[in-house]
């Protein structure tokens, strides 16, 4: 019984991601699913692409989170359009469903975008399980976080497009193994593209931003068959 | 039909942990459910209380992970009973369940331990939907995740009796606003007991090791009344 219903969670879910990846190819819309822990640094890379990027592509936010406005307030300065997605209202979840998206991509004009950025639900578990019909799952793993991470959530990991192997800054402080990481990611999802950066000081930011620049330039440029 | 289940999963977790605190008023045993972000550091806490109290108390350890047996093997150092649960086997769950302690607690001889202590899998949000039956629980807040934590996770921080800060040795690194997490824990929870901790150089440690210790004793060395 109980099985039943998660199986049909998860099926409506797909069902509706896949809708939201067809709208999005019509509207030449890029989209991205920024996950991982409490306190990785999704906000600040959010904030980061935001100040690199709005000079060349229009873009809309989804922010994602428990309870309060934290995060929008933060990027809210940029004046781009936002919108809140507040989980306790859903009963505290702890993740992002694709029926949410959808309902949140209706409030924007997306004749007038050609990037959203979805800030999902600070968690290395439960996001991982929910497709949302986006072009690109970013995981930010930040160093003091560990190397073990990606062994131990393996889900996030090898359902993501991208890393951000985030607050390198940090590494001259930690006892930390860079090599040992890499090893662990290589194992768990060798064709992930990973990216080392510091959010905080912009380190390795201009190879990820050129990266995903080119992304979003391919799918807004190309001739739609319609 | 949906929140029927939910709340019969929900129900039925509440009262076996009842009976797990109560099991454990019967045999004497303090338990401890360390919870937190992946990477806060719940293993290297873990460790560093088993090493101060190892002589003291007799310790079993219960390991919650999604997948691998890192943290069990990091611990099996001290020769301790350990019983490793994979969330994995179960779905890939994010949180542990009362039901799995209890089997868990079965396994051990409770005549001859003092203290389990739990660690939780790495996770802000689940798990602390889930009583366990435990004495105390512990979130542990690394100082890289931010300030704002306690805000955006609230029910994790309410429903703990102590908060670890870790990383400590982390501050003159980053910059980290001590007044505003202490305030921040003091709008979700005023009760909290809050230690400053680094459990890498072990700074603040002995005063956490002191009060945890008294907290266990006045259980152990309690009149049973049967």
């Amino acid at each position: 019984m109980e099985i039943k219903i998660l199986r049909d969670i998860f099926e409506s879910n797909k069902q509706v991601a896949k809708e939201i990846n067809e709208l999005l190819i019509t509207k030449k819309v890029y989209m991205l699913d920024i996950m991982g822990s409490p306190g990785c640094g999704k906000t600040t890379i959010t904030d980061k692409i935001i100040t690199s990027l709005k000079n060349k592509f229009k873009i809309g936010i989804i922010e994602g989170d428990i309870e309060t406005t934290c995060d929008s307030d933060k990027l809210a300065i940029h004046n781009l359009p936002i919108i809140q997605i507040e989980t306790s209202f859903f009963g505290g979840d702890c993740h992002l469903e694709s029926s949410w998206i959808m309902k949140s991509l209706e409030k924007f004009n997306l004749n007038n975008l050609d990037l959203v950025i979805i800030e999902n639900v600070g968690n290395l578990v439960c996001p991982a399980e929910f497709e949302l019909g986006d072009d690109e799952r970013i995981v930010v793993l930040s160093v003091p976080e560990g190397e073990d991470k990606p062994l131990k959530y393996p889900l996030m990991f090898n359902t993501s497009k991208t890393l951000l192997l985030n607050k390198i800054d940090l590494l001259p402080h930690l006892n930390y193994n860079i090599e040992l990481v890499k090893k662990n990611i290589q194992k768990v999802n060798p064709k992930i593209n990973l990216f080392q950066i510091s959010a905080v000081t912009g380190k390795g930011f201009d190879k990820f931003i050129a990266y995903l620049s080119d992304n979003i330039e391919k799918k807004i440029n190309h001739c739609s068959q319609n």
